[in-house]
């Protein structure tokens, strides 16, 4: 009984660890798509969202269902509200993708980010590709060493989110409005990710020691 | 011992009830903070965001206490995911309304709307709280009727947030760009915030029939 437990955990955990390697994936498209005003890849990514909503619906039946043929102790009730939070959370992360490679499919031909800010996206791009691959990590080894590693790549997003406004803000801004609402918006979907990635961490956290952050 | 549970799953909908309360009075003051740009009712919202976390933490508590001592049945599991997620959507309602406060605080005592949208964006806050009180009929009524409504007031919410872009990107906009990035940003809370409670009622629906909805 408690083996087949056990196998049930080790698959919901590895459901969980290859949905949000999708959302990586969509993430580094979507960058790419963005970067080199690629349509074929914007369409790829917003035709690859499918998959990531499904693993939503799966993986928390599997959850609510494993909970359900099992007596609900503590640790185990933990679980699943970790898992359901995790997939909410890599549910949206996908999303937000998808919002940035539909900007790079509204604006082409032409390229959504200008020249002057592409090496900044292409950073918030890596970092945002590299927190899904340290929230996968940490859902895969529940250690919370590198939950810590994503509070700071968090920090290194937040700070290129800020040098964003630097620049659209700036008196030699002469790109007029239209390109400032995408960046402004393209912004926020990069941070809100690394968001995401973090409060999965934080899910995490909460499933090892149960304590809850507060938002 | 039904007896008790009843009242303990009374208990965690009165709250539910109550913590979507206090977003819509949130997102009230943000919209009033926003239009007056005024800066005490702005740090007023700032400041009401703890109890609304405080309350996602107790209720989540709540919730997870009550099935550990109660049987997991599929109805009830159905009741823990439901209420899980909707405390979650209801700590980012309250989210957006500190963001709309803080760009409220950031422009003070210049206004951060210009009178030509200020109307658009009375609109918005207006269906913003209507659907955050129809969410709580929901919650409360468990009415599949006042659900189908949310999706209209949130068709609304979309029509009025397209708007905000035709002005942004028209030949006569003068303002420039830093009223135009922040109209993108705050157009995008006021749209996210009725998006949340669009999911609300889908938790809702899921809780009455067991379906989930795909995102």
């Amino acid at each position: 009984m408690r083996d087949a437990y056990r196998e049930q955990l080790d698959a919901v955990t590895g459901r969980l660890v290859g949905m949000i390697r999708k959302a990586g994936e969509q993430m580094h498209l979507a960058t790419r798509a963005l970067l080199d005003a690629d349509l074929e890849q914007a369409e790829k990514v917003v035709g690859g969202d499918a998959p990531i909503n499904r693993d939503q619906l799966e993986i928390d039946e599997l959850t609510i269902e494993l909970m359900a043929t099992q007596g609900p102790v503590a640790s185990e009730l933990r679980m699943v509200t970790a898992a359901l939070r995790t997939t909410a959370d890599i549910e949206r992360m996908g999303d937000l993708a998808v919002h940035i490679a539909k900007i790079a499919r509204m604006r082409y031909p032409d390229h959504a980010v200008p020249a002057e800010l592409r090496e900044t996206f292409a950073a918030m791009g890596k970092t945002a590709e590299e927190m899904a691959q340290k929230a996968g990590e940490v859902l895969r080894t529940h250690d919370l060493t590198s939950a810590a590693e994503l509070s700071r790549d968090d920090n290194e997003m937040d700070r290129l989110h800020r040098s964003l406004f630097l620049v659209l803000l700036d008196d030699a801004w002469d790109r007029g409005v239209e390109p400032a609402v995408d960046i402004a918006l393209l912004g926020r979907y990069y941070e809100r990710f690394a968001d995401h990635a973090v409060e999965i961490a934080g899910h995490v956290r909460y499933l090892v020691t149960g304590e809850i952050q507060s938002a």
